[in-house]
């Protein structure tokens, strides 16, 4: 049945369905009135949002509805874990031609309620429409201590850090473009890590906790993330190439384009924090994620970041991360911009 | 200049530069990193979110962007308004054409800033991506005191009643469609019902403190959501067909016509509400917006409405209103629906 059969009412009455009752912490309205109500305590809240457009963000050829609902919540969990904060509700409004299958919006909410719940989040309300492409967009409310993670804060002497490794996202969505054969446990891996992103929820909080103050989610890439750090809190970067941490499985069928996929490639929605060396070095032992220095801030032109090689010499680069409009346009193009060289 | 040569980020700031700072209420972060951060007391909150797209809600051969701003924030108020509460916080996000011109961009956020300063609503957050069509999605969170407007408390024997006329909207948007002639007092009239809603944000308030337990904004049409009221409070509704507030712009322009948009045009944002008889007739004298009685809710068939003559007889009515899907999909087919009779 498609979407058009069924109709818009019918089908938010489905959605509700499966987004079942709320979780009972304080949310007293979910989905089916003009707006959603919770309670809440003296608080300091967060608000995000975020857009997944088709043929931009994603194409369906190569991801599921559900792995859709995931990343759509995902990346907005992301932006809240960036600031130190836990999220608590989303809105969620879908944009759908009417030919869309049923099944297909089911699959979607199914693939967010599974992140939702690993999360504690209330999916409380939304919109449907109608549109010519699949225009996916998702605002998250959470909530923090005093403490926030700002991209204003990053001071001269900070040590840079990163959760987890970088690339593999763009290696996944290369994969798939590309439709390049590896062994299945990369293929599982690599399709994970660009369909299925984990924020790092837990890990911002530990962030604040040990007084970490600056941190962004690498959403459109290091350079491009990073340097979104540097022009706020108005300092310079230094980077050491060889000391990015990239997967042995990206290394492995990526080469040496793998460096290019860490420092440009996006949507790994690892946490990128800058820190004093000491906590730098005790965060390292506090996460389950590892957590890899790969630069220092120091005083200089502010926004920029610069690259050294292994033996010390600044390099070259290009390319700077995902922009809307400045790259190239179509999702599926976007993995070619990978392809520049160091000099 | 088109966003495509701005590109995203220099885009940002240039919105951050229109949005201005922060009204200084509890907003502490606003646009520019990756959540808006407000701080909030024990409070009853909001959330509501709502999409226009080209070529389904607008067409830019009609709208200007500059009421494209004020609309989008407009029907998201309106939604915190049937609830009884008051708007805070917009995160806004803009899905768009690389070809956009920047000024256009420019005169969107001018609009939206317009409506937001009469509600002292901050636009705190939001996000830019490109698309191949406008697709615009707006998210408000508000608060309330504890009692709340809701769809589901209407009761057999309350009157049902609307502020302000019904049909504008949609004989305006007709108006533009089909290109027809009024004089410049009506074509002005007309435009405005379309293109810039006024949410019944005080309305919603009166409301709340008289008493009124049940409520929604009029958005896809009296029909539809004054059934989406008798289905979600299990009741039946009755409808006098003489007694709907039409505008006498609207009559005079569009004669038998008006009664069919007023039922189901859509898009007046009015607020439609039932109440005890003796609670409707102090409302009337309480708000500055005519407040028109227009029948009463029964015991009966849940989401029933059933339409009277002045002769006391109940009359057919075809169609609805609309929902998304179910309707000609496109925006400018839309109004080919109204053109059903009355039996």
């Amino acid at each position: 049945m498609k979407v058009g059969d069924l109709g818009e009412f019918a089908l938010i009455e489905f959605i509700a369905d499966i987004v079942g009752k709320p979780s009972g912490r304080d949310l007293i309205l979910g989905i089916g009135d003009d707006a959603s109500i919770w309670c809440t305590e003296q608080a300091t809240q967060l608000g995000t949002t975020d857009t997944l457009v088709q043929n931009v963000h994603f194409t369906l050829d190569t991801a599921t509805w559900r792995d859709l609902g995931w990343k759509a919540l995902a990346i907005n969990i992301s932006d809240i874990a960036a600031m130190g904060g836990e999220p608590c509700y989303a809105l969620v409004s879908l944009a759908l031609p009417s030919v869309t299958d049923v099944e297909s919006i089911v699959e979607f909410y199914r693939g967010m309620v599974e992140l939702a719940r690993k999360f504690d989040v209330d999916i409380c309300g939304g919109n449907i429409s109608s549109a010519p492409v699949v225009v996916i967009n998702v605002s998250v409310i959470g909530k923090a201590s005093d403490i926030i993670l700002r991209r204003s804060a990053a001071l001269p002497g900070d040590q840079i850090a990163v959760t987890g490794y970088l690339g593999q996202a763009a290696a996944g969505r290369k994969m798939l473009q590309s439709r390049l054969k590896f062994d299945s446990e990369t293929t599982a891996f690599l399709r994970a890590a660009h369909l299925r992103p984990y924020p790092r929820v837990a890990e911002g909080q530990i962030l604040v906790q040990h007084g970490v103050k600056a941190a962004i989610d690498i959403s459109d890439g290091l350079l491009s993330d990073l340097s979104h750090i540097c022009k706020a809190s108005r300092v310079e970067a230094r980077v050491q190439l060889d000391g990015l941490p990239i997967h042995p499985m990206v290394k492995a069928a990526f080469e040496k384009e793998s460096v290019g996929l860490a420092l440009s490639g996006g949507e790994d929605y690892e946490l990128l924090f800058t820190a004093k060396r000491e906590i730098a070095e005790q965060i390292k032992g506090l996460m389950l994620t590892p957590v890899t220095v790969i630069g220092e801030i120091i005083r200089g032109e502010p926004g920029q970041v610069t690259l050294y090689n292994e033996r010390g010499r600044p390099v070259e680069w290009g390319k700077r991360g995902w922009e809307h409009f400045k790259t190239i346009h179509r999702f599926y193009l976007r993995s070619d911009e990978y392809d520049c060289g160091l000099s």
